[in-house]
Protein backbone atom coordinates (compact mmCIF):
# COMPACT_ATOMS: atom_id res chain seq x y z
CA UNK A 1 0.00 0.00 0.00
CA UNK A 2 2.85 2.22 1.03
CA UNK A 3 5.33 3.59 -2.34
CA UNK A 4 8.63 1.88 -1.62
CA UNK A 5 9.65 4.85 -3.11
CA UNK A 6 9.79 7.02 0.16
CA UNK A 7 12.26 4.95 2.21
CA UNK A 8 12.17 3.26 5.39
CA UNK A 9 11.40 6.76 7.91
CA UNK A 10 8.41 7.66 5.88
CA UNK A 11 6.49 4.06 5.84
CA UNK A 12 7.03 4.30 9.57
CA UNK A 13 5.24 7.51 9.83
CA UNK A 14 2.82 6.96 7.41
CA UNK A 15 2.13 3.31 9.57
CA UNK A 16 2.21 5.16 12.81
CA UNK A 17 -0.36 7.52 11.21
CA UNK A 18 -2.74 4.02 10.19
CA UNK A 19 -2.10 2.79 13.82
CA UNK A 20 -5.36 1.21 14.71
CA UNK A 21 -5.02 2.43 18.19
CA UNK A 22 -2.93 3.65 21.30
CA UNK A 23 -2.30 -0.31 23.23
CA UNK A 24 -0.73 -0.51 26.82
CA UNK A 25 0.35 -3.57 28.07
CA UNK A 26 0.37 -4.37 31.74
CA UNK A 27 2.49 -7.19 32.93
CA UNK A 28 1.48 -8.23 36.26
CA UNK A 29 3.72 -9.97 38.38
CA UNK A 30 4.86 -9.98 42.10
CA UNK A 31 8.00 -11.19 41.11
CA UNK A 32 8.60 -9.20 37.90
CA UNK A 33 7.84 -6.34 40.07
CA UNK A 34 10.08 -7.09 42.55
CA UNK A 35 12.89 -7.10 39.98
CA UNK A 36 13.28 -10.67 40.66
CA UNK A 37 12.86 -11.41 37.51
CA UNK A 38 12.85 -10.39 33.70
CA UNK A 39 9.64 -9.69 32.13
CA UNK A 40 9.56 -11.58 29.49
CA UNK A 41 5.55 -11.76 28.50
CA UNK A 42 4.94 -8.47 28.69
CA UNK A 43 7.59 -7.44 25.27
CA UNK A 44 5.97 -10.32 23.84
CA UNK A 45 2.81 -8.92 24.01
CA UNK A 46 4.32 -5.15 23.23
CA UNK A 47 5.52 -6.78 19.83
CA UNK A 48 2.34 -8.72 18.62
CA UNK A 49 0.13 -5.80 19.07
CA UNK A 50 2.59 -3.27 17.04
CA UNK A 51 2.71 -6.31 14.08
CA UNK A 52 -0.84 -6.09 14.49
CA UNK A 53 -1.20 -2.41 14.05
CA UNK A 54 -1.54 -0.38 17.31
CA UNK A 55 0.58 1.76 18.59
CA UNK A 56 2.17 0.64 21.97
CA UNK A 57 4.07 3.47 23.57
CA UNK A 58 5.25 1.08 26.95
CA UNK A 59 4.88 -2.12 28.95
CA UNK A 60 4.74 -1.54 32.44
CA UNK A 61 5.51 -3.77 35.53
CA UNK A 62 2.72 -4.32 38.39
CA UNK A 63 2.47 -6.67 41.61
CA UNK A 64 -0.19 -8.55 42.20
CA UNK A 65 -2.28 -6.14 44.35
CA UNK A 66 -5.96 -5.70 43.32
CA UNK A 67 -6.46 -1.93 43.98
CA UNK A 68 -3.38 -1.26 42.16
CA UNK A 69 -4.68 -2.76 38.93
CA UNK A 70 -7.60 -1.63 39.23
CA UNK A 71 -6.26 1.77 39.47
CA UNK A 72 -3.99 1.48 37.08
CA UNK A 73 -7.03 0.04 34.33
CA UNK A 74 -9.29 2.98 35.39
CA UNK A 75 -6.50 5.62 34.44
CA UNK A 76 -5.57 3.63 31.30
CA UNK A 77 -9.31 4.02 30.37
CA UNK A 78 -9.11 7.80 31.15
CA UNK A 79 -6.05 8.51 29.62
CA UNK A 80 -7.72 7.06 26.35
CA UNK A 81 -6.26 3.66 25.53
CA UNK A 82 -8.20 1.79 22.75
CA UNK A 83 -6.63 -1.41 24.15
CA UNK A 84 -5.06 -2.20 27.01
CA UNK A 85 -3.58 -6.08 27.42
CA UNK A 86 -2.84 -7.78 31.13
CA UNK A 87 -0.13 -10.44 31.01
CA UNK A 88 -0.11 -12.76 34.17
CA UNK A 89 -2.67 -13.38 37.46
CA UNK A 90 -5.16 -14.94 35.85
CA UNK A 91 -4.20 -18.26 37.38
CA UNK A 92 -5.46 -20.08 40.59
CA UNK A 93 -2.87 -19.40 43.16
CA UNK A 94 -3.85 -16.98 46.37
CA UNK A 95 -2.18 -14.16 44.65
CA UNK A 96 -3.98 -14.28 41.30
CA UNK A 97 -6.59 -11.27 41.29
CA UNK A 98 -6.49 -9.54 37.95
CA UNK A 99 -9.74 -11.14 36.59
CA UNK A 100 -11.27 -9.61 40.06
CA UNK A 101 -9.50 -6.81 39.27
CA UNK A 102 -10.72 -6.37 35.82
CA UNK A 103 -14.85 -7.17 36.45
CA UNK A 104 -14.41 -4.58 39.10
CA UNK A 105 -13.56 -2.17 36.18
CA UNK A 106 -15.02 -2.89 33.12
CA UNK A 107 -18.67 -1.83 32.55
CA UNK A 108 -19.91 -4.04 29.66
CA UNK A 109 -18.48 -7.74 29.84
CA UNK A 110 -16.95 -9.86 26.54
CA UNK A 111 -16.92 -13.14 27.50
CA UNK A 112 -16.76 -14.53 23.52
CA UNK A 113 -13.04 -12.56 23.46
CA UNK A 114 -11.93 -14.58 26.97
CA UNK A 115 -13.93 -18.15 25.92
CA UNK A 116 -12.14 -18.14 22.05
CA UNK A 117 -8.99 -17.58 23.72
CA UNK A 118 -9.42 -20.48 26.13
CA UNK A 119 -10.95 -22.55 23.21
CA UNK A 120 -8.27 -22.11 21.45
CA UNK A 121 -5.93 -22.79 24.00
CA UNK A 122 -7.32 -26.20 24.98
CA UNK A 123 -6.51 -27.53 21.13
CA UNK A 124 -2.72 -27.17 22.75
CA UNK A 125 -3.45 -28.41 26.32
CA UNK A 126 -6.17 -28.60 28.83
CA UNK A 127 -4.68 -26.46 31.39
CA UNK A 128 -6.41 -23.86 29.19
CA UNK A 129 -9.16 -24.56 31.46
CA UNK A 130 -7.29 -22.90 34.34
CA UNK A 131 -6.99 -19.62 33.07
CA UNK A 132 -9.35 -17.41 34.49
CA UNK A 133 -8.93 -14.72 32.24
CA UNK A 134 -11.60 -12.16 31.03
CA UNK A 135 -12.69 -9.54 28.76
CA UNK A 136 -14.44 -6.33 28.50
CA UNK A 137 -15.08 -3.02 28.03
CA UNK A 138 -14.98 0.28 29.95
CA UNK A 139 -15.71 3.78 28.38
CA UNK A 140 -14.27 2.98 24.96
CA UNK A 141 -11.12 0.68 26.38
CA UNK A 142 -11.17 -2.84 25.55
CA UNK A 143 -9.68 -4.53 28.26
CA UNK A 144 -8.06 -8.22 27.60
CA UNK A 145 -6.69 -10.62 29.86
CA UNK A 146 -3.52 -12.59 28.98
CA UNK A 147 -1.39 -15.78 30.85
CA UNK A 148 1.43 -14.65 32.96
CA UNK A 149 3.45 -17.00 30.24
CA UNK A 150 5.05 -16.06 27.29
CA UNK A 151 3.60 -19.26 25.01
CA UNK A 152 0.44 -18.19 26.82
CA UNK A 153 0.65 -14.61 25.61
CA UNK A 154 1.67 -16.05 21.57
CA UNK A 155 -1.32 -18.71 21.77
CA UNK A 156 -4.24 -15.94 23.04
CA UNK A 157 -3.02 -12.82 20.96
CA UNK A 158 -2.41 -15.25 17.54
CA UNK A 159 -6.55 -16.55 18.81
CA UNK A 160 -7.59 -12.89 19.53
CA UNK A 161 -5.53 -11.44 16.39
CA UNK A 162 -8.39 -11.99 13.56
CA UNK A 163 -10.80 -9.87 15.41
CA UNK A 164 -9.00 -7.25 17.33
CA UNK A 165 -8.93 -4.68 14.58
CA UNK A 166 -12.89 -4.79 14.23
CA UNK A 167 -13.31 -4.84 17.82
CA UNK A 168 -11.83 -1.82 18.61
CA UNK A 169 -13.43 0.07 15.64
CA UNK A 170 -16.83 -1.09 16.58
CA UNK A 171 -15.75 0.40 19.98
CA UNK A 172 -16.10 3.94 18.53
CA UNK A 173 -18.98 3.19 15.99
CA UNK A 174 -22.36 4.66 16.77
CA UNK A 175 -24.71 2.01 17.35
CA UNK A 176 -26.79 3.00 14.27
CA UNK A 177 -24.21 1.62 11.67
CA UNK A 178 -23.46 -1.67 13.43
CA UNK A 179 -24.52 -5.09 13.26
CA UNK A 180 -27.80 -4.23 11.12
CA UNK A 181 -27.20 -5.50 7.82
CA UNK B 1 -49.01 -37.07 13.03
CA UNK B 2 -52.19 -35.26 12.25
CA UNK B 3 -54.27 -36.86 10.32
CA UNK B 4 -54.55 -35.25 6.61
CA UNK B 5 -58.42 -35.91 6.07
CA UNK B 6 -59.39 -32.82 8.57
CA UNK B 7 -58.12 -30.18 6.18
CA UNK B 8 -55.78 -27.41 6.68
CA UNK B 9 -58.17 -25.77 9.27
CA UNK B 10 -58.28 -28.57 11.54
CA UNK B 11 -54.36 -29.33 11.19
CA UNK B 12 -53.86 -25.34 12.28
CA UNK B 13 -56.05 -25.45 15.05
CA UNK B 14 -53.83 -29.07 16.33
CA UNK B 15 -50.91 -27.43 15.80
CA UNK B 16 -51.50 -24.39 17.69
CA UNK B 17 -52.76 -26.43 20.44
CA UNK B 18 -49.57 -28.68 20.27
CA UNK B 19 -47.80 -25.06 20.42
CA UNK B 20 -44.74 -25.89 22.82
CA UNK B 21 -44.91 -22.08 24.56
CA UNK B 22 -46.34 -18.24 23.08
CA UNK B 23 -42.82 -16.34 22.37
CA UNK B 24 -42.27 -12.86 22.36
CA UNK B 25 -39.28 -11.09 19.22
CA UNK B 26 -37.88 -8.11 20.38
CA UNK B 27 -36.12 -6.32 18.50
CA UNK B 28 -33.54 -4.00 19.75
CA UNK B 29 -32.31 -0.82 17.46
CA UNK B 30 -32.28 2.86 17.61
CA UNK B 31 -32.77 2.93 13.67
CA UNK B 32 -35.89 0.83 13.26
CA UNK B 33 -37.15 1.73 16.57
CA UNK B 34 -37.16 5.46 14.46
CA UNK B 35 -38.43 4.65 11.49
CA UNK B 36 -35.18 4.82 9.36
CA UNK B 37 -34.56 0.99 8.20
CA UNK B 38 -36.59 -1.81 8.04
CA UNK B 39 -36.96 -4.29 11.18
CA UNK B 40 -35.73 -7.35 9.25
CA UNK B 41 -33.83 -10.11 12.19
CA UNK B 42 -37.33 -9.65 14.13
CA UNK B 43 -39.23 -11.19 11.35
CA UNK B 44 -36.91 -13.76 10.94
CA UNK B 45 -36.88 -14.67 14.51
CA UNK B 46 -40.29 -14.80 14.24
CA UNK B 47 -40.64 -16.83 11.57
CA UNK B 48 -38.09 -19.92 12.46
CA UNK B 49 -39.46 -19.61 16.11
CA UNK B 50 -42.98 -20.34 14.20
CA UNK B 51 -41.39 -23.17 12.14
CA UNK B 52 -39.83 -24.21 15.79
CA UNK B 53 -43.23 -24.92 17.07
CA UNK B 54 -43.85 -21.76 19.03
CA UNK B 55 -47.16 -19.32 19.46
CA UNK B 56 -45.01 -15.94 18.24
CA UNK B 57 -47.92 -13.51 18.12
CA UNK B 58 -46.14 -10.12 17.26
CA UNK B 59 -42.55 -8.80 16.88
CA UNK B 60 -42.16 -5.51 18.46
CA UNK B 61 -39.32 -2.89 18.34
CA UNK B 62 -37.81 -1.04 20.90
CA UNK B 63 -34.92 1.38 20.81
CA UNK B 64 -31.11 0.68 22.72
CA UNK B 65 -32.51 2.20 25.68
CA UNK B 66 -31.57 -0.14 28.91
CA UNK B 67 -34.18 0.91 31.15
CA UNK B 68 -36.77 0.71 28.42
CA UNK B 69 -35.39 -2.53 27.67
CA UNK B 70 -34.93 -4.09 31.27
CA UNK B 71 -39.15 -2.81 31.81
CA UNK B 72 -40.56 -4.48 28.30
CA UNK B 73 -38.61 -7.42 29.36
CA UNK B 74 -39.80 -7.94 33.16
CA UNK B 75 -43.37 -7.29 31.74
CA UNK B 76 -42.98 -10.09 29.02
CA UNK B 77 -42.27 -12.60 31.95
CA UNK B 78 -45.15 -11.35 34.13
CA UNK B 79 -47.20 -11.85 31.11
CA UNK B 80 -46.42 -15.50 30.94
CA UNK B 81 -44.14 -15.85 27.96
CA UNK B 82 -42.32 -19.05 27.62
CA UNK B 83 -39.47 -17.57 25.19
CA UNK B 84 -38.29 -14.13 24.41
CA UNK B 85 -36.01 -13.25 21.96
CA UNK B 86 -34.26 -10.22 21.06
CA UNK B 87 -32.30 -9.49 18.28
CA UNK B 88 -29.61 -6.61 18.47
CA UNK B 89 -27.78 -4.25 20.76
CA UNK B 90 -25.24 -7.29 21.77
CA UNK B 91 -22.05 -5.96 20.29
CA UNK B 92 -19.24 -3.65 21.41
CA UNK B 93 -20.55 -0.03 20.30
CA UNK B 94 -21.66 2.12 23.41
CA UNK B 95 -25.57 1.98 22.45
CA UNK B 96 -25.17 -1.43 22.54
CA UNK B 97 -26.63 -2.46 25.88
CA UNK B 98 -28.98 -5.52 25.26
CA UNK B 99 -26.87 -8.24 27.54
CA UNK B 100 -26.66 -5.48 30.45
CA UNK B 101 -30.34 -5.45 30.61
CA UNK B 102 -31.26 -8.72 30.55
CA UNK B 103 -28.89 -9.80 32.98
CA UNK B 104 -30.52 -7.14 35.31
CA UNK B 105 -34.08 -9.01 35.09
CA UNK B 106 -32.74 -12.30 35.34
CA UNK B 107 -32.65 -14.41 38.34
CA UNK B 108 -31.00 -17.39 37.09
CA UNK B 109 -28.44 -17.36 34.30
CA UNK B 110 -27.87 -19.99 31.23
CA UNK B 111 -24.96 -19.34 29.97
CA UNK B 112 -24.46 -22.22 27.48
CA UNK B 113 -26.96 -21.43 25.63
CA UNK B 114 -25.64 -18.05 24.47
CA UNK B 115 -22.10 -20.00 24.29
CA UNK B 116 -23.19 -22.79 22.03
CA UNK B 117 -24.26 -19.89 19.93
CA UNK B 118 -21.22 -18.24 19.87
CA UNK B 119 -19.25 -21.56 19.25
CA UNK B 120 -21.46 -22.61 17.12
CA UNK B 121 -21.10 -19.31 14.89
CA UNK B 122 -17.51 -19.09 15.42
CA UNK B 123 -17.04 -22.14 12.82
CA UNK B 124 -17.91 -19.24 10.52
CA UNK B 125 -16.59 -16.29 11.27
CA UNK B 126 -14.20 -15.11 14.09
CA UNK B 127 -16.11 -11.85 14.84
CA UNK B 128 -18.63 -14.37 16.82
CA UNK B 129 -16.54 -13.52 19.60
CA UNK B 130 -17.62 -9.88 19.88
CA UNK B 131 -21.47 -10.76 20.56
CA UNK B 132 -22.01 -10.34 23.83
CA UNK B 133 -25.11 -12.11 24.37
CA UNK B 134 -26.57 -13.46 27.38
CA UNK B 135 -29.09 -16.18 28.55
CA UNK B 136 -31.18 -16.66 31.07
CA UNK B 137 -34.27 -17.22 33.34
CA UNK B 138 -36.64 -14.71 35.20
CA UNK B 139 -39.52 -16.77 36.26
CA UNK B 140 -40.81 -19.41 34.01
CA UNK B 141 -39.43 -17.22 31.05
CA UNK B 142 -36.71 -17.65 28.79
CA UNK B 143 -34.65 -15.15 27.62
CA UNK B 144 -32.13 -15.54 24.54
CA UNK B 145 -30.18 -12.32 23.06
CA UNK B 146 -29.40 -12.61 19.17
CA UNK B 147 -27.73 -10.91 17.39
CA UNK B 148 -29.13 -7.91 14.89
CA UNK B 149 -28.05 -9.15 11.76
CA UNK B 150 -30.54 -11.49 9.39
CA UNK B 151 -27.67 -13.57 8.97
CA UNK B 152 -26.79 -14.02 13.32
CA UNK B 153 -30.41 -14.62 14.01
CA UNK B 154 -30.63 -17.39 11.40
CA UNK B 155 -27.19 -18.94 12.93
CA UNK B 156 -28.26 -18.50 16.56
CA UNK B 157 -31.49 -19.70 16.40
CA UNK B 158 -29.84 -22.64 14.18
CA UNK B 159 -27.82 -23.57 16.73
CA UNK B 160 -29.99 -23.81 19.83
CA UNK B 161 -32.81 -24.92 17.45
CA UNK B 162 -32.32 -28.60 19.02
CA UNK B 163 -32.62 -27.65 22.25
CA UNK B 164 -35.22 -24.85 22.58
CA UNK B 165 -38.29 -27.43 23.61
CA UNK B 166 -36.33 -29.32 26.12
CA UNK B 167 -35.20 -26.40 27.83
CA UNK B 168 -39.04 -24.30 28.01
CA UNK B 169 -40.60 -27.98 28.83
CA UNK B 170 -37.47 -28.25 31.96
CA UNK B 171 -38.38 -24.55 33.00
CA UNK B 172 -42.39 -25.77 33.86
CA UNK B 173 -41.01 -28.87 35.45
CA UNK B 174 -40.97 -29.86 39.01
CA UNK B 175 -36.93 -30.61 39.56
CA UNK B 176 -38.03 -34.53 40.75
CA UNK B 177 -38.79 -35.39 37.61
CA UNK B 178 -35.28 -33.61 36.32
CA UNK B 179 -31.95 -34.76 35.67
CA UNK B 180 -31.86 -37.49 37.67
CA UNK B 181 -31.70 -40.73 36.05
CA UNK C 1 6.99 -45.66 41.65
CA UNK C 2 6.08 -47.84 45.14
CA UNK C 3 8.26 -50.78 44.94
CA UNK C 4 6.05 -53.90 45.23
CA UNK C 5 7.87 -55.89 47.89
CA UNK C 6 6.41 -53.90 50.38
CA UNK C 7 2.85 -55.43 49.73
CA UNK C 8 -0.35 -54.05 49.38
CA UNK C 9 -0.93 -52.70 53.09
CA UNK C 10 2.14 -50.55 52.81
CA UNK C 11 1.34 -49.62 48.89
CA UNK C 12 -2.47 -48.43 50.89
CA UNK C 13 -0.48 -46.30 52.85
CA UNK C 14 2.03 -44.51 50.90
CA UNK C 15 -1.05 -44.09 48.45
CA UNK C 16 -3.15 -42.44 51.17
CA UNK C 17 -0.31 -40.14 51.51
CA UNK C 18 -0.19 -39.11 48.34
CA UNK C 19 -3.54 -38.49 48.12
CA UNK C 20 -3.58 -34.92 46.25
CA UNK C 21 -6.16 -33.76 48.62
CA UNK C 22 -9.26 -34.22 51.06
CA UNK C 23 -12.48 -33.86 48.32
CA UNK C 24 -16.50 -33.72 49.49
CA UNK C 25 -19.00 -35.51 47.49
CA UNK C 26 -22.09 -33.28 47.75
CA UNK C 27 -25.18 -34.21 45.98
CA UNK C 28 -27.71 -32.04 46.01
CA UNK C 29 -31.38 -33.62 45.19
CA UNK C 30 -35.02 -32.83 46.65
CA UNK C 31 -35.72 -36.73 45.87
CA UNK C 32 -32.91 -38.49 47.01
CA UNK C 33 -32.93 -36.18 50.33
CA UNK C 34 -36.13 -37.48 51.30
CA UNK C 35 -35.43 -40.60 50.48
CA UNK C 36 -37.64 -41.45 47.73
CA UNK C 37 -34.71 -43.05 45.21
CA UNK C 38 -31.14 -43.92 45.76
CA UNK C 39 -28.56 -41.31 45.10
CA UNK C 40 -26.75 -42.62 42.37
CA UNK C 41 -24.71 -40.00 41.03
CA UNK C 42 -22.62 -39.09 44.15
CA UNK C 43 -21.11 -42.39 44.94
CA UNK C 44 -20.44 -42.44 41.07
CA UNK C 45 -18.48 -39.36 41.12
CA UNK C 46 -16.41 -40.70 44.81
CA UNK C 47 -15.59 -43.57 43.40
CA UNK C 48 -14.06 -41.82 40.30
CA UNK C 49 -12.45 -38.59 41.93
CA UNK C 50 -10.61 -41.94 44.32
CA UNK C 51 -9.10 -43.62 41.41
CA UNK C 52 -8.17 -39.73 40.75
CA UNK C 53 -6.18 -39.91 43.73
CA UNK C 54 -8.59 -37.59 46.25
CA UNK C 55 -9.83 -38.81 49.58
CA UNK C 56 -13.14 -38.60 49.59
CA UNK C 57 -14.44 -39.48 53.00
CA UNK C 58 -17.81 -39.26 52.20
CA UNK C 59 -20.69 -38.73 49.79
CA UNK C 60 -23.44 -36.27 51.19
CA UNK C 61 -27.36 -35.54 50.01
CA UNK C 62 -28.60 -32.26 50.29
CA UNK C 63 -32.07 -30.97 49.67
CA UNK C 64 -32.64 -28.53 46.49
CA UNK C 65 -32.53 -25.62 48.91
CA UNK C 66 -30.27 -22.72 48.52
CA UNK C 67 -29.65 -21.36 51.75
CA UNK C 68 -28.63 -25.32 52.94
CA UNK C 69 -26.28 -25.83 50.15
CA UNK C 70 -24.57 -22.55 50.57
CA UNK C 71 -23.89 -23.20 54.50
CA UNK C 72 -22.49 -26.65 53.62
CA UNK C 73 -20.04 -25.25 50.84
CA UNK C 74 -18.75 -22.42 53.05
CA UNK C 75 -17.99 -25.15 55.68
CA UNK C 76 -16.51 -27.26 53.57
CA UNK C 77 -13.76 -24.81 52.58
CA UNK C 78 -13.54 -23.53 56.99
CA UNK C 79 -12.98 -27.42 57.23
CA UNK C 80 -10.22 -27.61 54.69
CA UNK C 81 -11.46 -30.07 51.69
CA UNK C 82 -9.45 -29.24 48.93
CA UNK C 83 -12.21 -30.09 46.26
CA UNK C 84 -16.14 -30.15 46.83
CA UNK C 85 -17.94 -31.45 44.00
CA UNK C 86 -21.64 -31.00 43.70
CA UNK C 87 -23.73 -33.27 41.88
CA UNK C 88 -27.42 -32.43 40.44
CA UNK C 89 -29.41 -28.90 40.59
CA UNK C 90 -27.57 -27.65 37.54
CA UNK C 91 -30.62 -27.47 35.38
CA UNK C 92 -33.53 -25.40 34.44
CA UNK C 93 -36.39 -26.15 36.90
CA UNK C 94 -37.74 -23.84 39.38
CA UNK C 95 -35.72 -26.15 42.19
CA UNK C 96 -32.71 -26.07 40.49
CA UNK C 97 -30.43 -23.37 42.46
CA UNK C 98 -26.95 -25.33 43.01
CA UNK C 99 -25.31 -22.54 40.70
CA UNK C 100 -26.89 -19.91 42.01
CA UNK C 101 -25.23 -21.26 45.75
CA UNK C 102 -22.01 -21.82 44.42
CA UNK C 103 -21.78 -18.40 42.84
CA UNK C 104 -22.95 -16.79 46.18
CA UNK C 105 -20.04 -18.73 47.79
CA UNK C 106 -16.84 -18.21 45.41
CA UNK C 107 -14.63 -15.28 46.00
CA UNK C 108 -13.17 -16.45 42.34
CA UNK C 109 -14.84 -17.46 39.39
CA UNK C 110 -13.21 -20.55 36.96
CA UNK C 111 -15.16 -20.24 34.50
CA UNK C 112 -12.57 -22.82 32.18
CA UNK C 113 -13.84 -25.82 34.19
CA UNK C 114 -17.29 -25.35 33.47
CA UNK C 115 -17.06 -24.15 29.95
CA UNK C 116 -14.53 -27.12 29.46
CA UNK C 117 -17.35 -29.65 30.63
CA UNK C 118 -20.16 -28.13 28.47
CA UNK C 119 -18.19 -28.30 25.29
CA UNK C 120 -16.73 -31.97 26.25
CA UNK C 121 -20.38 -33.35 26.98
CA UNK C 122 -21.90 -31.10 23.54
CA UNK C 123 -19.97 -33.56 21.81
CA UNK C 124 -22.19 -36.19 23.37
CA UNK C 125 -25.63 -34.04 23.20
CA UNK C 126 -26.74 -30.53 22.90
CA UNK C 127 -28.73 -30.83 26.06
CA UNK C 128 -25.64 -30.49 27.76
CA UNK C 129 -26.12 -26.64 26.94
CA UNK C 130 -28.10 -26.83 29.34
CA UNK C 131 -26.44 -27.05 32.40
CA UNK C 132 -26.07 -24.12 34.25
CA UNK C 133 -22.95 -25.27 36.67
CA UNK C 134 -20.36 -23.36 37.46
CA UNK C 135 -16.87 -23.45 39.07
CA UNK C 136 -14.70 -21.30 41.08
CA UNK C 137 -12.94 -20.74 44.50
CA UNK C 138 -13.56 -20.14 48.08
CA UNK C 139 -10.62 -19.80 50.55
CA UNK C 140 -8.42 -22.46 49.41
CA UNK C 141 -11.09 -24.72 47.94
CA UNK C 142 -11.83 -25.61 44.82
CA UNK C 143 -16.17 -26.13 43.92
CA UNK C 144 -17.57 -28.29 40.81
CA UNK C 145 -21.07 -28.48 39.78
CA UNK C 146 -21.57 -31.52 38.09
CA UNK C 147 -24.84 -32.47 36.59
CA UNK C 148 -27.33 -35.21 38.76
CA UNK C 149 -27.21 -37.85 35.96
CA UNK C 150 -24.70 -40.67 36.17
CA UNK C 151 -24.23 -40.23 32.99
CA UNK C 152 -23.28 -36.76 33.19
CA UNK C 153 -20.94 -36.95 35.96
CA UNK C 154 -19.18 -39.50 34.07
CA UNK C 155 -19.07 -37.11 31.14
CA UNK C 156 -17.88 -34.51 33.23
CA UNK C 157 -15.54 -35.68 35.59
CA UNK C 158 -13.82 -37.16 32.33
CA UNK C 159 -13.33 -33.75 30.85
CA UNK C 160 -12.05 -32.54 33.93
CA UNK C 161 -10.17 -35.28 34.94
CA UNK C 162 -6.73 -34.35 33.12
CA UNK C 163 -6.71 -30.73 35.36
CA UNK C 164 -7.74 -31.64 38.95
CA UNK C 165 -4.44 -32.36 39.97
CA UNK C 166 -2.53 -29.44 38.53
CA UNK C 167 -5.89 -27.07 39.88
CA UNK C 168 -5.33 -28.71 43.40
CA UNK C 169 -2.05 -28.39 43.28
CA UNK C 170 -1.81 -24.15 42.28
CA UNK C 171 -4.73 -23.44 44.73
CA UNK C 172 -2.17 -24.35 47.24
CA UNK C 173 0.99 -22.66 45.81
CA UNK C 174 2.14 -19.04 45.83
CA UNK C 175 2.01 -16.97 42.82
CA UNK C 176 5.78 -16.62 42.52
CA UNK C 177 6.22 -20.11 41.05
CA UNK C 178 3.25 -19.96 38.91
CA UNK C 179 2.30 -19.57 35.31
CA UNK C 180 5.19 -17.21 34.69
CA UNK C 181 7.86 -19.52 32.51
Amino acid sequence: MIDRRYGSEARRLVLATMSIGKALVLTISDSAAAGKREDLSGPEARKILQESGFDVSAAEVLADERADIETRLRRASDEGFTLVVTSGGTGLSPRDVTPEATLAVIERNVPGIADLMRIESLKITPKAALSRAVSGIRGSTLIINLPGSVKGVRECLAAVKPILAHAVETLKQSSLNCGES
